[in-house]
């Protein structure tokens, strides 16, 4: 079964698209078409928005579902005829806050992604310069203005989560590399021994490191089973003796690696 | 005045914070303190939530507000104790839209972010290695690859807003900084002439571009605000003149830059 799913947003949708998609999930057997429809911020937008969902309850005979984070009331009207299934994911919760906080709220446009915050958004950068410059290399001083740092074999997915972590969570996140280099002992290599608070074990099933590798270099030994289970087994060795913390990457998304890692390391 | 609000999950919390803080935005002259609760997967750690929320609001003597999107009902229900100001994001929306679907939700554990699609997972790592390894430097066979192609002065914010458009839509993005070689002409630098649709230009405040430069290179021609003038007015005369839709970064956040130009370019 089929049914379109609208998300409309007077700024990014991300709000609106995170919580929808989020619902979604718990109606595993319909298979769900989603649009969304950003920056709907005056009248003229809200009427294109409601043409484009009755275009598209017409084409499939069945109203779509639409989900919506609008916060003017005005323009939230408009939409709100769009569709019987109109989902107020926002002004739902307004009244009860107003309530609980004993106070009106200000009715302006979801300003979440939208307020600049320069001293934030220098954080930001700096986090992000900082990872991107420590990729795969690091000095003794470049660790000490880390605030974290990601281990694991080639291919365990330190990049994306260091990148992930910078982006999101403001964290000048560096990544050190475990190679054969570091595998003639199980001992922390030395140039890890004053930051072993700061570090944080990424390990990941041999099967699927042997499938990322192949992608990469489709012959010899560096992705064989073989090699891989090799490296797998001996980092976590290192990070059971020495203590790191570390999670295993096989089956999750980025976004819960970053999540648990910020959790264990208490960083948030 | 002060307020505590709590954000409940059973995976990340990603979902739980990103509507909880826009809703917050509507209660600007209150200064909240944001905890995140991530994992609360069983009945241990709902208790442990309790127990935390409960001993805040003994501290500050007022209820916390809490935020929830757990999704297991006997976990919710545990937690919902732990104040009265209790907001649940997620359940408030099951039931209609059970109605809506006109069948009965799975009760499952929010999977947003913790179902693995190794076809997705591979298409964002691609996006990723693509955009990562072209940072400030391209080939004509690297832009045939890109699905986008970001323009702009150094420093403009082309990297982050890569890399986010990477790793939040999986678009494989390149960036072409524009130097004083670039600006002999105001035409389009020849290797871009062949994926004219693919090009998208930042453009941002000279004062703001300079403030960024001197924090890299804090004396010299680089950062001054002469120069800064002179390679805007360039860049934008550029975009204008060969019909590149622009926007301006100077006060808005990655997000929303990323969420402009998907929608700009018609890519979502």
């Amino acid at each position: 079964m089929n049914r379109r799913a609208f998300f409309v947003s007077d700024r990014t949708g991300i709000t609106a698209e995170t919580l929808g998609a989020s619902l979604l999930t718990q109606f595993p057997d319909i298979d769900f078409k989603r649009t969304n429809i950003p920056f709907v911020t005056n009248e003229l937008a809200a009427h294109a928005a409601v043409a484009t969902i009755q275009h598209a309850a017409e084409d499939d005979a069945i109203a779509p579902l639409v989900f919506s984070t609008l916060t003017d009331p005005v323009i939230q009207r408009i939409v709100a005829t769009s569709s019987p299934h109109f989902f107020d994911l926002f002004g739902t919760f307004i009244a009860p806050l107003e309530i609980a906080l004993a106070r009106q709220s200000s009715h302006t446009a979801g300003r979440m992604h939208g307020v600049f915050d320069s001293g934030a958004y220098d954080k930001r950068m700096q986090a992000l310069n900082f990872t991107l410059s420590h990729d795969d290399g690091l000095s003794p001083r470049d660790l000490k203005e880390a605030d974290l740092v990601l281990l694991g074999v080639s291919r365990s997915g330190k990049t994306p989560t260091c990148l992930y972590l910078a982006m999101h969570y403001s964290l000048k996140t560096a990544n050190y590399p475990l190679t054969d280099d570091d595998f003639g002992s199980i001992k922390l290599p030395k140039i890890l021994q004053p930051c072993r608070d700061k570090l944080y074990g990424l390990t990941i099933a041999p099967e699927q490191l042997s499938r990322i590798r192949r992608e990469r270099r489709p012959t010899g030994d560096y992705s064989s089973l073989v090699r891989c289970r090799a490296e797998i087994a001996m980092a976590e060795a290192m990070f059971r003796t020495e203590n790191i913390q570390y999670i295993d990457s096989t089956s999750i998304s980025i976004e819960e690696i970053a999540a648990t890692v910020v959790r264990d390391m208490g960083l948030h």
